[in-house]
């Protein structure tokens, strides 16, 4: 067991939300039984009295972030918080989480176990996407970057090139890059794999290809992928991280997704199981009785 | 054999473009060798004496449309015409078509056998979008109506209801109701099955279902099929017939497809063969040599 | 509401199994409740007195045959009495099925509601496989006719005509013709689309083809289909009908499906809703709550 | 460039097949031209004089492998000299193959330049398949394990473990345990993605799995995988590595797959792109023209 040394605690929302009532009442009474120091990155109706600080300064003034909400909550602490060495608890206010796993009921005896050292890291890589080779990311995706048609129907056309090397044109609705975390999201939906979370891969599943001659592609995450738009496409094209408002395309722009120099360092209880939670969310079989 | 009854040819084209020349002045020289009378839903440059009426006029003045472009041109005659009961015959200027099968190599002695009789009825099926029990549809379709997403990644909630009995609630990118004519254009990128031409049914196909437990559905061409988007939806939604410009949708809005009264008539050449454009352009399998 | 016509009733059963005993003793109890008369296929354990007659009188010495045991059972049943006008009920022991839907809890009500005439019929139809133009069958089919290579993983290599029309030569593990009711089974499996179960339609599912560009083709239920193996097949096939033990094929033998001639007609309550049958099996969404 | 080490080349046929004849003395004669010594693994009809050596001599006796044939050649070579430091080069007599890529067209020059040194290794990783944790494996595989019914079309119904967790349990026709290299064979039927060569990693998918909730999975090629059949089983199966007679199971058997200690060294011109073989194999689109 390691020994305790989360004395300042960080709580990030997405917004000061009702739903979350329970849940930081719960998180902040227990917090207090232990005397622990409490920040939030926003004010919060539930509790007035707590110091509110930038996602910024959570690095330097907290040892633990817990993050409440659900996924979603779990993926802008994530990214917020990409390349510090601050761990991150997602606390689930709704439906079991893939990456949020502390559950209401129940929630104060999960938190002691991760307070008392019973906890296991679990680093994600992320990967970022440039414009027209610039050299900042336009943004940073713990999922997925999705490039895609804009308001229309109408699909788009690409080439993908891995590593310089020329992979294929399609036209499609468009093409997901996602990380393992993020296979079980919007790739998912698009048919791709799912991908074991601490796999050093991506998958790239295209959106509605119009030909029956596709396959999702697994490669190293490692790879430089850079998609290119035909100087043709009359359709509006978008690129998105995570879901996020995105960034509209020119034709002929081309994006380059590479992995993100830092990963997210999350936290789970010991006897965390990632394939019970797959079981749970994907409607897989249990255990055969004999 | 029939006999040869189409005297006055309405050629139909969606704009006046440079890339139709070719196939334009063949026609042309074809009908001018036959002494026929030749109208045109455009003014076209490469073919400047024609005289130009109105499409709407096409039943009233002529026996027979050619329709010249591709098959995103024979879905619009058939918009157009869909009702009357003048054919169509679709030339094709570019790579074969689905629907548009005479093709450059070869259009005069082709035409010459329509002209003579050597032609089949394929009367295709259409169907018709209505918004909120409106009496009056917002559009027609003869490949697809598609509900779904505007301007983002998000997926949209709605419940299917099929006769008035309850189907499934669905959260998707979007879902398409094709006719078998569709069957392998978005819906088939979406997933679908290839519908044989002739069958009076439509396919449901979600795009992007954010489960695992989607799969296409067939049904008789005859149902009612009524989607309403949840009152929670904070996804724009839009629904888009045959891929043309869309109608904007609001949460708890309900869109109703059904079977449209009438039927379009494609003419094909005698020998015509599905299957073999299916072979063609999906590229299935050929004879086995032994 | 339809007068009661049912006097006489046939119990059928596959084997006499201890699994079956519960219900066979609710149905018999509930039959001589009502003073109706009893016959069985089988000699049965539990109802010991029951007077056995073989499946091939019961259309003369019933009115009303009820099917214990689950869709298997079901399908024997409507196999065996295909072309007569016998209706089956089907007593469900295990999980909801498909076709038998009286479940044990509450059977004696449900039963009691069919035989106040308060049922719908759902006339299915079969198919049949003819081996090389054989006149007579090698079997029927409620669900499906599954060509597939036997004792290994080779492929098989076959030719498909549709009404003498080539459709095309695939290579794949088998391939499967389904009906409507065989839709939700191995053709499913295979990734074909769920079949609304009164359409007069086919659907052509490949089992594992070795190729990127196959899709399932929907065809009309009046086809005649010929799949022709391959005179250059290594690997044994074999002809299977709704899983029962098959018919081995040699190289260049064609298998003919074809409608057969007669309907199975299978009774329902009267708020039967296939729909909800569909959801609770296939793990669809429910209403949307607002 | 590397300096020629090549000296004494192996050559490795599956049979003496007429079919091998042009390729064999194409490569004899090559070899001849440069007063190599050769050896082959069986007496070959066309090239009368050769010494034939056992393949397990092939590493003492030889420094280069050239395998004739196709891929399944190339399969059978990799896994005789798994373990050796002897590399492999494929001459493919058929179609382009994904390992075998010296074809007839241009053979001698594509051989000189390899015995140049113009090449790059390609090293592949193998796995093998252990019955009821036995030390001895019963076979390896360089594309995949594939346990699945035999002699039937009932499904078998397993568990699956890996690194000692439980994953899931299924029913299906069976369950493909696949390496990169096999990711474009039988695995690709079954609808499991393309995984890049080089990746360290296995993919699992499900044959024709009897649930809509299945989907592909991707994991780390250092796992052990167990998959136990179900005591319940009443179908046969067999467990088959690379497509070869494979190995019946009982009821409750269990198959442990694990990665093989050794790698294969395949040789490549140093031009080689795996992507052009997937385009060309696959049928996936070109560089768009601008």
């Amino acid at each position: 067991m390691k020994k305790n040394t989360f004395k300042r605690i960080g709580l990030f929302i997405r917004k000061d939300d009702p739903v979350l009532e329970t849940a930081l009442i719960q998180v902040s009474e227990f917090l207090n039984s232990r005397n622990l120091q409490i920040f939030s990155n926003e004010p919060m109706s539930f509790l007035p009295g707590l110091e509110v600080i930038s996602i910024a300064d959570f690095p330097l003034k907290c040892d633990l972030t817990i993050a409440i909400g659900g996924d979603g909550t779990m993926l802008s602490a994530s990214r917020a918080l990409a390349g510090t060495e601050l761990p991150i608890v997602g606390v689930n206010v709704g439906r079991l989480g893939f990456l949020a796993d502390v559950i209401l009921n129940n929630l104060q005896a999960q938190l002691a176990r991760i307070l008392d050292g019973q906890y296991r890291h679990d680093r994600r890589f992320l990967i970022e996407a440039h414009l027209n080779s610039a050299e900042e990311p336009i943004s940073i995706a713990m999922n997925d970057v999705v490039i895609h048609s804009y308001q229309s129907l109408h699909m788009i056309e690409f080439e993908t090139h891995i590593n310089g090397r020329f992979l294929n044109s399609q036209r499609a609705d468009g093409l997901v890059i996602a990380t393992p975390t993020g296979s079980t999201a919007y790739a998912m939906s698009a048919g791709g794999p799912i991908l074991d979370v601490d796999l050093d891969v991506l998958v790239l599943a295209s959106v509605c290809p119009h030909t029956l001659s596709n396959r999702p592609l697994v490669i190293a995450a490692s790879s430089v992928i850079d998609i290119t738009l035909s100087e043709k496409n009359i359709t509006t094209a978008m690129v998105t991280c995570d879901g996020r408002p995105g960034h509209l395309l020119e034709p002929g722009d081309s994006i380059r997704i590479l992995r993100h120099p830092n990963r997210s360092d999350l936290l789970h209880l010991e006897d965390h199981d990632h394939y019970s939670i797959l079981r749970a969310k994907l409607e897989w079989g249990r255990k055969l009785t004999c």
